[in-house]
């Protein structure tokens, strides 16, 4: 029988591929959801329950939450990564590491085949698939939803024939949660005018004091919150926890498909924003101007490729450790503020700060260097002006 | 007698500088103060009286706030440049168009000096004298605080001995004014642990009901608020009022300064905070990937040289020439929302969007291509990654 | 009948295509060629008699060497366009003018199909394809050899059996002329090993006696040859004439195809090498550092996208008036040694030529300013570094 | 008495400095040279039997050519850096190597002064002092050349009447010879217009017969030249004695001084050039395309920061890690030729080569894909090129 790994999520896009797949087509199904921060351990026995029923062989979940953050969301941070300044790529990033996981299962029980729900429409499709076919170009990708564009009431009449009755209400707002954020999408995000409602946000608002929050970092990383230690993902998970009581994260972000379209998603990502700029204010104190210049290029571009499904392309891991060598000094306390609605990066304080005041304090005083030294430095720093005037101005 | 003109702001470094100048120096002070928005017409009255009394020959304001938007603030808008991803650049920007104006002021009155009252220690020495240098070389510049190094005390008490008793009570926060923001220093900001207290900011918030705003950009320009149609300098004005009711656009950037220093000051710039973030929403709807791609190095590196005083270089009208060329399809309404302490972009309308769905609905259905399209798409997109894997791989 | 309008070189692949459409497939076949200077008139006399004997209904040579200047050219030369620090993009860059032209072409004559000969393996058919679509989704677009993988046996079987015997013996390098260079493909190029052998470039060593060349641009066109002035396109075919008799400019370009393989092409382009050098030269002496800091990213980056057919991108349009806009100081006078297989650049003169020793002699002496400013230039330049080793140093 | 380290190289400039330095102003003169490649033992001992009798209290050759290899000559190596595409930085590399030597002696020895021999009009004195100056802010720098602007004949003069008459006939073209390359300056690199004549050059065409000659690098190092492996710096030096017969790496480089003037200067490095292009080469066909344009990127700005003497920035350190990472698969062969001025890239050889006929030859035959998934890649790749004509389009 023809061996057939399906990325399985519970919904109804792949609900229906492991009932055709199995049934139809005559494949043994073997599914699998990779854990990237989004599922509670009930959602998983739930998933695992329905792939059974629906014909799967087998099914597996993989906890990847871990290699989530140090294939991915460590570079996010250091890189400060927001694609067009505006979204921490929560969706992108984990959409590769569960392409490499996927694969990889694959390559281990022997299949010949990988399914997933993609549509035709989306990024989705050229995540898995380039990392599917580069990993392991000998595999098949099936994928019935972009062959068949089924609509949702075709897919649910056939499961429904096929004795599979499930509530398949479709939500009004579809939701994709994972360590690095969820993404919101629905009516709105399909046109250009309008905002989400506030209450297509997975989080409400449930605290109105203000609170302080101090965040460690040590080379980059994230290792304590309010002086407590823990491992960079746990503290993801905790300042997640508080920062969403406060309805901080949200925003919409239109962007450059892959395909040449551009597409639009509201995301909710309380942590993952005030850890990008937590990191990038500490930078800015502890980097010199020639790093911080080099990172926000390096940062972007890997932020683009990651996006466009170029996880792979060698210069990934090339910028990755160029990312790691500039975070050598980036350690110290960020003091942030949560409010309703926002958060506000107080200040720092680092052993590694170069505002130091030995050498005077900024517009004050100089104690580093005299009046005259100022004046030659402006007067040689003009020389390249005065030429130019000199050799092109009116005369 | 030797002709100065004295870039006047009526505090109490030029002050010292007015007097000075004219009484110990012998110099025929000119005293010139150069309005970017900054200064009411009572203010400068107020100016005019002191500089007279404290021996200036002449008071000359100078209104360049139309100028200063022509010259620099157009760029900053088209080039969505947020100096380290913060800061609007306001008080650098402000800067560059003062000394401009004073040095042509000086050459026009046939003066033999310029004189400022900047320290040895910060920005503003740089941008004033690589200005006045480049354009004027042959008029020499005077800096009396910057060689002096004086303390208020000692310029106080000079001044006083000179029977000038102005109440200089040093106020605790100074405070920059201008059409693209103000600048808010205080002895928190000379340090790096502490956010400004509310209480700093010269706006408080009056308006707790949000409300929403329609702006109309016209080729990157904002030409009409809630459909009002007026000049971009009047609706950087109005959109300012409205949005300081609000208490919103306030933060602090931390940076380095030309001379190699760290330097942190805080800032609210309302107006020009929301008019980049609308104007950079409506370009992420009507600009290619690419445009955004070079915009985004352009508008940056545009930033850094601005902030450094380096207006003068030939690369910047280049540079201008390329960004204004960029925003020929930069035209449409960007919806705002304006709440407590923060702002809301809900989205745009515009002839030019690019998210049309002519060729189908992000991540929902295709009409401009085929499954089998975007499966050969993405075949051809791995080629290179499955070389890299076929040579370099583990076999 | 159905419309068709085919890309015809009078090679093989295009003699095929034109029998077998307009025989076996019904089109009523309109040939095209466009000259962007590789075709003399006799050359084009002689395809035109071809395609009207292989069932062409119409032929139409289409003269776009001028085209080709003002489009790309032009822009190469200003942006100092070598791809990959090598190739001047000769034929990629004639690609993208004669898709323009015969898409142009097919429009006005109401064709419904346009077909060329490209196979697909190269970048070409992505020039020809992505154009076409572009500036005309509707039409459809016909490729038989890609199509058919044809061999070149069976192609001429196929043309034999159809009366048509043509010598077509294949040429052991097939050769590829226009304006801008020739490219010369054979069995070396298949590999990476080895070198094209002398005889296999179009222009061999004529001249042995060096001689001194006087090149002339005014804004960064080059207008004059030794003295005698004459249109941009007459003066690069001019210096191709003479340089060719030296055997300059023979290289071998190695690049990334659009299609993610690694493709080799040997090429002569005399001409363009000795312009676009020339006129960097002059640039180094005419523009300031931060104009060739930027110019350097934008023309490479120019470069890319028209290597990758991406000619059409708006941010190409953006770029070509920033490079236009640096051209403004690009004139005077570059005098160049032309030698066996070798040129070599003289030196410059120009009115804007920045060094001048009106502030000194490089390393020699300064009038510009003294000693002490120089140290007080560097003693602050020293600050960011001094404070970095005062806060990261050992202690 | 007061220890000053002299940074010593035997010429006129330095020679004034022992005599005045010990002399008059009473200082312990400790003579100190730093050979990157430059000097012979027989040079060496030429110039430490001058400083003695110069009236140096002690004389110390430090042999700094390894280390000039591992400090920077490799990354310049690794990022093929061609100071504006032409200068492989010979001169301006050593400078910092032998800056950091001497500070390093100076501490050592527990000098409170150095002293070196620039003028105050070129780049030599930036690169000296700053980095002095950051390593060493406590050691005080003396600059007699700089600071009295005297010429030739005067410190001739001087130097008579203190005893000492060596013959200082002014050599026509000063020349600075080192592992990197050889510096020629003249009458000629004054000004603009004219080449250095054959004759000024160092070596001079002794072999007409070219010659082929194998490169083999490994993890982006010159290990082996014709098969016989040897450490990097003999391997250069080898090659450099062999190019160098063919008069092959001359050029004039033409650049921005750190203080803001143009300067000009020929140079003669056969070994360089030659590393740099053939290294270039094989990455051509090692790394993927986006690894080269990050290279790119980062290699020139590593040069353009070395050139102005910010080597010690932190960000320096950042991207040698980075380039290092990036030439894990940049080993093989380059097959190169050697002619009368000038050599030619034959080819390359390499197991890491991505130019793999496995997906079929470039733009014959396409083994890795259909025709059918071409036309897909292009279809969507010309969607957004599709969808702003559809939007932006004349109608």
């Amino acid at each position: 029988m023809k061996k057939l790994v399906l990325a399985y999520s519970g919904g109804l896009d792949t609900s229906y591929c492991a009932k055709h797949l199995s049934k139809d087509k005559g494949f043994e199904v073997h599914a699998v959801s990779v854990n990237t921060g989004g599922f509670s351990s009930d959602e998983i026995k739930e998933i695992e329950k329905k792939a059974i029923e629906l014909g799967a062989t087998s099914y597996t979940s993989i906890d990847a939450v871990q290699t989530f953050y140090d294939k991915v969301v460590k570079y996010l941070i250091f890189g400060n990564v927001l694609k067009n300044n505006t979204y921490p790529l929560s969706v992108s990033a984990e959409r590769i590491v569960q392409a490499i996981e996927i694969v990889n299962y694959a390559k281990k029980v022997g299949a010949g085949y990988i399914a997933h729900g993609s549509t035709g429409a989306g990024n989705d499709q050229v995540r898995f698939d380039m990392i599917f076919q580069i990993i392991a170009p000998e595999i098949e990708i099936i994928t019935p939803i972009r062959d068949n564009k089924l609509a949702r009431e075709e897919e649910i009449a056939y499961l429904k024939s096929n004795g599979v009755d499930y509530p398949w209400e479709k939500a009004k707002y579809s939701i994709n949660r994972g360590l690095w954020g969820t993404s919101v999408g629905g009516e709105e995000t399909l046109t250009s005018e309008k905002a989400l409602p506030d209450s297509a946000y997975p989080s409400q608002l449930q605290e109105k004091n203000p609170i302080d929050v101090k965040l460690t970092f040590e080379k980059g990383e994230l290792v304590a919150i309010d002086g407590k230690k823990d491992n960079p993902v746990a503290n993801i998970e905790k300042l997640e926890a508080l920062a969403s009581k406060f309805a901080i994260g949200r925003d919409i972000h239109v962007g450059d498909t892959i395909i040449g379209t551009k597409g639009r998603v509201g995301f909710e990502a309380p942590a993952s924003l005030i850890i990008i700029k937590a990191h990038h204010l500490l930078e800015k104190h502890t980097l010199t101007k020639w790093q911080q210049y080099q990172k926000e290029q390096q940062g972007n571009f890997y932020g683009m490729l990651l996006h466009e499904g170029n996880y792979l392309d060698a210069v990934m891991r090339n910028i990755e450790t160029f990312l790691t060598d500039t975070q050598k000094t980036v350690s110290g306390d960020v003091f942030v503020g949560l409010y309703p609605f926002q958060f506000r990066l107080h200040g720092i304080s680092s052993k590694h700060d170069l505002m130091t005041d030995a050498f005077g304090k900024y517009g004050e005083v100089n104690k580093g260097w005299s009046a005259d030294d100022a004046k030659g430095f402006i007067k040689i720093l003009s020389n390249s002006g005065k030429i130019y005037n000199h050799v092109n101005g009116d005369k």
